[in-house]
């Protein structure tokens, strides 16, 4: 039987009639305003080249860890759902047949946000008007290949549809940026700049680190056989991107350490790291000894450093071993910030120039370390919820515990952080019907008036974004 | 002045009309649904032997530590409870004025799930229709002691009544089992299995572990001085356990920590464990040693694996020394898994026929490690909310946290694990209740569809349970 | 333009109208009881000498690091906002300006609780009638100044209208307590009490510890260069504290750690201690060690003590050497209570003489911790949500995490702890909303009847401080 497929105007929004409608009023105020996108991981090659997407399989299902994590959670191999080997070996290539595996199994994404993403697309990008099963997992494979291949569905038609004022993408600091380079010439009024993500020339114990640095060197023409070269060939690689577009970093570390050591002992210390030599505990030393660094150049040259710790990467060594990284495999640890960024803040704390924008995936530190530090440095504020909390509960959680200590301008609206580029506009109307969910709430018991909601419903939708990242 | 005691039929359900009407068609498809309780320590002995209970204190009151935890925590002694001493020195043998401490003292429970528990046997059990206070006391001890002499309040018959499909028992390695024999050997065609708890032959810190040992090896014929022959003896018990319907083992271990040594090592080990010789950190070692081996044991056999985690046992010293284990004295502790699990799933986690249930009593691990891992490896699944967090505050954490990332079908449906034989449809109730309000939460805010949030509510309150405990 | 400031009546009710209605009913059984206020830090020299407050800004804005820790989050400086300086460099000294920079920056404050403290200040308190903009600053600004200067103003005169039955203030060890004396010879009714806080003489790393020890010795005429010594000054010292009204000691540890020593060990640590000797770990001890003495002197003398660990202090760096102490830049830090307080709990426990009230800024322990070890142990209650909780967010999550382990008795109604007298009446009553709140909905889904939820109302709000601090 087909089930029609319908998005609820009033989806996420209360139960309670009263703030039901409060909530409506806030979100009609906000719902098309643009979309900044300040930190993601899309593909600028798909706006540099503005080729069609391949199929339905190979757009929504095989680059999407959070889709093929679940259906490998039920016993679903990667091999069965074409997830390329590391060695070669064969996997299911008949991506019709991948596709109805997302099909047969769509009820195990009830209650995630994953489905409600799919469905955002399906109805809204693609236009479907069944729900996904398996009795129509032909229907829609051939429908949504069928508009793939149109002019409408071309990256930068879509982007332009998606009403997106600005996105980020994340580039290393070893790419030469040849897309962000080739958008531009191109002519195209899209406004995608890259940010700088260093973390392959930063961490020691990062795949082919020493040689990274070489490659380093070489594209910065720069001497780092010494800890000055290095932090200079940092600089010119900063500026470099900021000449793209950039308007920020992003450093995604096993946990939120830093360091501030003397400039003797980070000079000693850098050519252990440099040479392989670095134990354990001073590849965190130097690691946290480079975010200080960093923030003294954000100091200098306005980028906004956002810094993502706390996840324990590619934990399934089975998969690791046959699939590579980023299979849907990285689990949030628990994290530590007050001591951790002490040293960092010590140094640059107090400057209001700085501007540091803290993520984590343990969500315990909202309320009893983000919020207060937030609350209080000049150079701290709040990113969004992330990743496997940039969902309903994720984002109510995030404004139950953050805002009391924070305020709501400690905060810095929303990212989307994702590869899944169809994803964008339901990503960011999830986010904006919650935070008028949770305004609505405030509305609702007055702790807030409407005027008020209804100001900061914008901040937080798009004000705040654009302010935090310069954009 | 007497006051009726009633449970309203929408008890825990929301208070929007609209959203409870939708929690209410949903109970009404699953409220009757048989009961499958697959972790508890009740004991077989009832089954077995059929015979009456004594009284209402020493059903209620003397076993459950829930309840007595409370008073002593308002300064009763354990003493006035009755509860018995080591040494046999006096307590409190007035069964009728222990009750009236209950009595006198049933407003500490108010907010507490005792307290709902306890109501619903009071009301639905025993029929009784006021509240329990001082001046009811009397005739609530002298009804329920009434009829606990009657036929229909005999353990099997009050098994039947309460819809019981399954019930499994958990006995340590050494049990020989004779009441579940008994219990086959009677005829009654009541399902109650056994599980296998080999705590007592695996945690060297456990009281009397090297003479378990040498029990463990009598007891199933084997040569234990060796590490093989320890497992072997593992393998043979978990197989007679199997044979007495066991479809799990159950492991209580002070932490999440696992091993992933080579045979040497655990050979050397092994001999250290079995003299009594092993250091802290070598006990450690060796429990987590023995969980990746149970583990493997598990992909053979076809046992469903249960790790619970984290309860700090025995804490008050002064009640550990005059009344021993299990006084309500145990208290969660911080717990970790992304590294403790790690070296079992390095091992085992990426074959879908093992089957780990994980159980925590530490609420921080939901969101942040619990599900993502369950939402990535096929060999993990979350049970319910356990212990403390076994209650509707603790539900509705665990839905809210977990779902998002987990989905529903990494979960297991529900556990009483509960000694308290006569609250167990309670419990239960309450589980399949708090489950519907999260459904239709889920259905108001246009989450979910009503006829999903029907399948999940039957999923959620039986099939899922016997899926995953092969029941 | 100018905005009416209105207090709403049913604010921070719930949206339902059913629920609303018994939370209604419910608050006003208890918003006009008398407020006792156990724990704080108001300067007892005001209703010494019951003097006029100078001016809207020293009272609101410089003394209140709640206020300008979040102007100073956004980049205004301390000295803009006349915080002093330690070396006593220039700050702003224009009080109207300072006044203007709290008024211009209003909007930050949306959705903290100190907008709903100094809301509450400015309507109920003193009357005004629109809210705070940069419009109104001036207004604002002259209105409170020249109510400030009337009688109906004066400290006592606030006591009094606020209908305070008791509040406690608290002091060093080293505190002569004359105001507290020249409260008691100025014939006042008001009751104005003392708490004994040793931090200063307990806590090696205090600044000036050693020669705290000394004027320790003088003021107790005690030889403090023994253990014993320094112990019989702890009980001269609390016996003086206990006549000048005391009915509790409190303790504010950077962790939980308690320590149960050999006296051959103590009376070594001491020697350490006292000559500024000690190593960290040794100062740790040493702190824990004095707790679980504090303990045993509780038992002795029946002051009530109280533990507030897990603040990082001073966490900023410059704005400590710059500004020094409790400028805003204290944050929480994950705390541990079920290992840390084992040792004194092995001593004193099981005492129900011993009443030792705990407190946290670490909301993660409410579930896993604080309410299991209060929910058994005689000894041990759960303080209110602290600090950076002590707001409607932090009450609810308090409630929904404390409750069903810990129960409602084992807790201890409210504490403002603040420095803010002005705001007491607007603490105390978010409090009593918040309890209605939670009991509404305990009634809402009968998980409690009415009659039974109306005398807990009035327990949390009066009853249980009144006892748990013997006031």
């Amino acid at each position: 039987m087909k089930k029609p497929l319908q998005l609820n105007p009033d989806r996420l929004f209360p139960a309670d009639e009263k703030q039901r409608a409060v909530a409506r009023r806030l979100y009609q105020q906000v719902k098309d305003l643009p979309i900044i996108s300040p930190h993601g991981h899309t593909d600028p090659a798909w706006f540099a080249t503005n080729e069609p997407w391949d199929n339905a399989t190979a757009l929504l299902i095989t680059p999407d860890h959070y889709v093929f994590r679940m259906l490998y959670s039920q016993g679903i191999s990667l091999e069965q759902l074409g997830i390329p080997t590391i060695d070669g070996s064969a996997v299911e290539t008949d991506q019709r047949k991948i596709w109805h595996l997302l099909a047969n199994n769509y009820h195990l994404f009830r209650g995630t946000p994953s489905r409600s993403w799919l469905d955002h697309v399906f109805s809204v990008v693609f236009g479907l008007e069944v729900t996904l099963c398996a009795e129509t997992a032909d229907y829609y494979y051939d429908s949504i290949n069928e508009k793939l291949a149109t002019e409408a569905f071309l990256p930068r038609a879509l982007f332009e549809r998606f009403n997106i004022e600005c996105i980020a993408t994340t580039e290393s600091a070893l790419d030469d940026l040849r897309h962000h380079q080739a958008i531009r010439d191109s002519g195209w009024q899209g406004k995608v700049v890259t940010a700088y993500r260093p973390d392959n020339v930063v961490d020691p114990d990062y795949e082919g680190f020493v040689d990274n640095l070489t490659a380093f060197g070489e594209i910065t023409g720069t001497d780092v056989s010494t800890w000055e070269g290095y932090l200079e060939a940092h600089r010119k690689r900063r500026q470099f991107f900021a000449s793209m577009g950039a308007t920020s970093t992003d450093h995604g570390h096993p946990t939120a350490t830093t360091s501030n050591l003397s400039v003797e002992d980070c000079q000693a210390l850098y050519q252990k790291v440099r040479t392989g030599q670095a134990s354990a505990t001073e590849a965190e030393t130097f690691r946290g000894q480079v975010l200080t660094e960093m923030a003294g150049m954000s100091i200098e040259d306005g980028l906004v450093m956002q810094i993502h710790p706390g996840s324990f990467r590619n934990h399934n060594d089975a998969v690791f071993h046959r699939f590579g990284r980023d299979k849907g495999a990285d689990i949030p640890s628990r994290t530590e910030y007050v001591s951790a960024l002490k040293p960092l803040l010590d140094k640059h704390g107090a400057n209001p120039k700085l501007n540091v924008i803290l993520f984590t995936l343990d969500e315990t530190v909202y309320s009893r370390e983000l919020a207060p530090l937030a609350g209080h440095y000049p150079s701290l504020k709040l990113g969004p919820p992330w990743w496997f909390h940039d969902s309903p509960e994720g984002m109510r959680r995030f404004r139950q515990q953050a805002t009391e200590s924070a305020g709501f301008y400690n905060t810095v609206g929303f990212n989307d952080d994702t590869r899944a580029f169809l994803s964008i506009p339901a990503r960011h109307d999830v986010a904006r019907r919650m935070d008028c969910v949770w305004l609505s709430e405030l509305v609702a018991d007055h702790r807030l008036d409407e005027d008020e909601a209804g100001e900061l419903a914008a901040d937080l939708a798009y004000n705040l974004v654009k302010a935090a990242y310069k954009l």
